[in-house]
């Protein structure tokens, strides 16, 4: 049995990462993952929200949108109502990035990371993550080059990627279509050491078995560890 | 080192669960869970959302709010403005609970579970998804006795359960001040026959290696087991 | 012609009031008043609000809302929409308990009390300003008990009761069957030296005419004398 | 003891109706009331709400808001925000304009009575009522004219006044001045017969006694009345 | 051709302006434009925006909004929606008058300009400016009488009037019917110099020519005149 | 006097159109014009507004937005409150675009165009035109090509650009920094006969004469032809 096109079971689709694709944010990125682009800035505001004061702390939130066109039926902009999967989505996004930050280095700073789909073809979460990093990683190096940051608040590296159990097979980086078909799927989130940072296992259509996890666990950690690989060659040289 | 409230690493607090608390909906119960207590509804009507008009299924959703007096300080009602925790803690439930029915079997009718916390002392929404079950059983046995419904829509058992590493140490069920110091919690969600239908690890403050991973599976499996145990004697007997 | 339920025309319905039922909030009760079953908390924070800033006095605002499972039909819950009739019945209690308070003696305070309708079956308004008496009296003695107030603001007992026309007959506490049928009905709070804090008669499918409204009133003060000494029984042993 | 204008205990301020002031709708007019104004109109539109489809009747709802200008402090638009003090005041509206309509002859309609305030000086709900039931009877009567409606649905005539206790002294129909300083005030809807639609006692300082009670009814009887001539003068020569 | 209401091409409809309506506001006017009627009011606050904290600037802000029995079919009132006509139209309102205000003259305070249509029967929105400029005119008077302003800050006197080509003739000051029919409108706001504070052309059922623009724009220049001396008249004698 | 980036007078920033930028939409294109960027999609769904219903007429409507990465300091999103600005604009996008195409021709479908800013660097508006126009032109081709519609709704081409007076002197296109400092601007929107469309003349510091006026109209009359002729070059390819 073939994937739909053509990968190996273990094997991620085509991941391309322009950085400073939005060159008035500190930090930005558009990812290309497959047929999924997203959008994402990392903004940065003097300040801490108000349950932070006097904490020492600084903070980092993450909003998430799809573009209207990004799908094939439109998807109505979320004006007056807020989109339940939506808010699922970017607590997840904040959550995994701040897992990774030392927020008391970060004091005195919030940084927001606003991720906008382009292109919606499955991932657009993990999509999310791992470009999140990516301009989160350019806003604090800028922050450090004007002076405003002593230490980088960054501890680790950290990427996110999906797998799923499609025909009762595991397979990693689920496509939108093998997405639609899956009897249950899973969302990584993963650091370099091998850390895991959130795993969400969601068998809507069934509960699933502890070997299936096994071997979705193992694909993820593999993903995440390319994934990574991309984020250094960007970052190192930014 | 002793847990704040003498219980082994490993052991639930005290759950009582009285049914029909609210004899007005057509299921509900009030679960005490430690000092957790939380209201619990199901509501039946007949019609489906638009999207699964003509679909041949039904369909269940689920709220979760938490009363002003339920905590410390005055929780404020979410008029006017959604509370993003709320809605992932939904979605979470309705996912939960739909992973274990057969919507066909469902047809025509949509099940909305309520909960709301009373009272707040850490799993809050395990206890939701736990009482949830219940509250759904006792309504599918009314639609089954009124002729409603020909067969039974749920295909097993299901209750959840939180664990944490506190201290570097894998503890079953965190209380709220365990909970407040936990370095990393994880909720879990599985079946009767050991099936896993939902894992949130999230580690907030730090990711959390491999073999911390599995003692909290381990744990929340356990604790799984004994909830089920609890949902059954009221089930069978109502 | 016999009630529905057997009563008296001025006899009230069982009424049970259970204090402290959410010990997170400085006062609460459970109150049960025949079917009808309504969660009242009493919160406290420092600070008023804003229109009161400098004037040397505290504040007491209410809010009331159904729970989803409380009704045969479920209520929605009021996320995003304002309910017109919620509103309309929290201003009466926010508005009833602050006739009985010396603003003065409660500055720098404001106390919101919170009633939440587990079961509706009538009279959920005159349940609410009862059992917010009682949340108020408990958070006031735990006030004073803690130092932070130094005279009781409370200046006399306050309860509240239904009346209507039923089939041409004058009824105390109507029902909800009662109710639905009643041509006429009025809510009457009153505090314990027999004033009056609010009536509100409502003929909203007739006008009354002075001699009825002679014989509501007068089972209104007799079933408010009854409920204050419930609370008494209850407020004197706290 | 002068009041503030000179008026007598029991008088009225000065009122002015010009009936159809906003001639693009079924009814209206401009109420002048001492320095109080507001303008109604009553729309009518085919077609009742859906809770009461197939019901055989007809429905009557209000609307009520001041205009920004209207008062000395700018009042912001109620925009995004409902309300509350509106909320009331319009359900009082319509509640008791809907007392004296026979809804079942107004079967297939909604009228909609909309009151704005452009001046306030005390007393808006009771002129909006008041001139609320010249609208409605100025829409009837066109309704009938133009063969849309075979038979009046009005049953009686219906009027509103305020009264309250300032200084301890019984007042009729008290101006923004003498309000602010009431110990207790009332307002009173009546009919023609001396039927009592509503009353509403609301002594928000203190709790009021029988014999004033008695004193206030007795004014505002009297008041209705004469404001019952005035309606009277213009719909017989509409 | 005649038009519908027998006027010349190039002659407005009759304008009169009621100054002071609404007492309570610093200013205000009843502008009656042929059958189209606008209540506006000009309310002055001390402080301004955040944006022009610390500008040595003040600033006008206008709102806009039709009375429910303005139109023949009820408008429903913007509670909770923005209604997105009112605030293009709010907008251009607050833009023309800041045009002729020097706004450093008016340091320290924001005014609002509120328009309630009253009426609609076209050109609300220059019935809205024109009568905004007199309501502005006499609450800038009242603020130099009391003290509390030095320096007049309007500039010029400021006008508005619309124009449209009508089955291929260019036509001054709508009516609705007019409107209705017009394939091409245009909304000028001019000062008393000819000086151009906005233009609207709006071609929404096609593009018009170079030859037609002109022609528009002369008659409301000449429009612009005229109710400029109306405006003068009301203003050098208050 | 050389403008910031050295271009004539009467010079348009570097435009550059690239189609089908969204693959799953409709139509779409990315415009870069200057450093402004806006992503355009046109979506088309099958069913008319209820106000055109039985019209034998389609729709277009348009919905603009800055993503929040676009400027400096970030731009929050509208969620739960309607910008008004964005508001205008989109109002004023549908309406320029309605004005060259045969609602006929489009009967039984909407065409939403969505307009989301990536880089703001003024000019956002006519960006947006001129790219919905293109991607508008996009979906109808495909809408031909699929045999959804039989003829081209389209009747002209249609472009948009800005002008205004910087220091006295007119210039074409103005970016940010010209923007802030410009004494009036003008918005042209224009189709390919030299049509006039829209026109927003907007004078906020201060009105302007005709001589000005006739300068900015004739620059940004060369200005539409330039950019429709860039437009051409991708829809006669398309």
């Amino acid at each position: 049995m073939k994937r739909i096109d053509e990968r190996a079971a273990d094997e991620l689709r085509r991941v391309k990462i322009t950085p400073d694709f939005m060159p008035n944010a500190a930090g930005s990125c558009f990812i290309e993952w497959g047929n999924t682009r997203v959008l994402v800035s990392a903004s940065v505001k003097e300040g801490v929200p108000s349950f932070l004061a006097e904490s020492g702390r600084g903070w980092l939130t993450a909003e998430y949108a799809m573009l209207p066109g990004s799908t094939g039926t439109r998807k109505a902009r979320e004006r007056g109502k807020a989109d339940s999967r939506s808010i699922e989505i970017q607590r997840l996004i904040g959550r995994s990035l701040r897992s990774v930050l030392d927020l008391e280095a970060l004091n005195g700073f919030t940084i927001t990371i606003d991720c906008d789909v382009v292109q919606a073809d499955g991932g657009t979460r993990t999509a999310s993550i791992t470009g999140g990093f990516v301009a989160l990683g350019l806003a604090v190096k800028r922050l450090i080059r004007e002076g405003r940051l002593e230490k980088n608040p960054i501890k680790t590296y950290l990427a996110a990627v999906s797998a799923g159990i499609v025909e009762g097979r595991a397979l990693l980086d689920l496509c939108y279509v093998e997405d639609s078909s899956a009897e249950a799927d899973m969302n990584f989130v993963g650091d370099e050491q091998g850390g895991i940072a959130e795993i969400q296992i969601c068998g809507e259509k069934r509960t699933i078995r502890d070997e299936e996890f096994a071997a979705l666990l193992g694909y993820c950690k593999k993903g995440v560890g390319e994934l990574i690989r991309k984020q250094k060659e960007i970052l190192e040289n930014a």
